[in-house]
């Protein structure tokens, strides 16, 4: 780990309050893109200005405007299949760094249930980001997704 | 969302204790009636004597009393199967509100295991909860859940 | 309940520092075991010099170096069939007692994904770990295994 990460608490994880704080920005950010109400605009307005997404293998998206654009394409796709879709997140490892920023890693389950359908979870994937602070907040700078089993991960 | 809510660090989110108390209570709740220890009784007394379970589409139980004749009926047919039933929640929000109760919204896993056979998860919900506070722990007022596919959903 | 726990808030719920560090614990504990930086010795370091890991009718792991070995022979079948592999751990309840030793209970899900393969949920199991503090960390002394399914569960 690198040499600007706070000493925090148990080994350098993170207090309780920040741990809570992810967890719950979380939440809220992927339930914004699911469902009849999903809102690509607001999803985007949980990154910063200049961020950056990077699906290991694809170009990246690079600003909150393709970010919307990508998700926007994304959330039109699923509701097209007529798809219920969720993101889970677990196993959330947070580690605060001396310029307030904060870098996590967790996994991510991608599932999806068709009208009448069967729930089907369509893959595993390991990811990586960079949040700041905003207000009482939190806004992503840099998402680093890495699917399982990709050949090159 | 409602004007009742109390202001709270991080945009709106729970305390990390409220939170943490939270996770607790719906970890054991759940593994009341999972496994040879299920216990009907034990479940029904984590709702309010006037509590109320809507899943989509359904009659709601109403009332302790409901809940937990729908319950022990679903105990019982399980025990009858030789399932391992597990109920996995991920995703929770937590909203306190100026009367001291707390909304909760969270993804629910339902998955089965055969004695002998394979994992079979069956199914994804979003939940939406009314919490009360009873002493220092919480009762489920309201419970709504929504399982995903639904035609109506 | 044993006699010996701790009067803790929200019915005896663990306080949320400690919940959030366990949650962190297990989050960097299994990614140790996991992917091509998998590492068997820091793995084993984990968990106390006596520490024993029981899997429901299996022989026990007695002792570190017993676990390092073990860990070390599934990471290596693992890493010969390429498959990415995951654990995921949920619906967590944390029982502090009062030698400062910490009981849990959890589920975990075992997962794998091949090279250029879909995503396989191997099973389900129920987790019990008895863990005690190192310095401002955690070490496992005792972990409990009890896959779904098992015709003895």
């Amino acid at each position: 780990m690198s040499t600007d990460q706070l000493p925090t608490p148990a080994g350098g994880c993170a207090p309780a309050s920040l741990h809570a704080e992810i967890q719950q920005f979380y939440a809220r950010q992927m339930h914004l893109i699911e469902g009849a109400g999903a809102d690509p605009e607001a999803w985007a307005e949980t990154f910063t200005e200049d961020a950056v997404i990077e699906l290991a293998g694809d170009t990246p998206d690079v600003g909150r405007e393709a970010i919307r654009a990508s998700v926007a394409a994304g959330v039109a796709h699923i509701a097209a299949q007529g798809w219920d879709f969720r993101h889970w997140f677990g196993m959330l490892d947070v580690r605060p760094r001396r310029d307030g920023s904060v870098r996590t890693r967790y996994y991510a389950l991608a599932m999806a249930t068709p009208r009448g359908g069967a729930l089907d979870i369509r893959g595993s994937l390991v990811c990586h980001d960079e949040l700041v602070r905003d207000g009482s907040g939190w806004l992503v700078r840099h998402r680093r997704l890495v699917p399982d089993g990709r050949p090159g991960s």
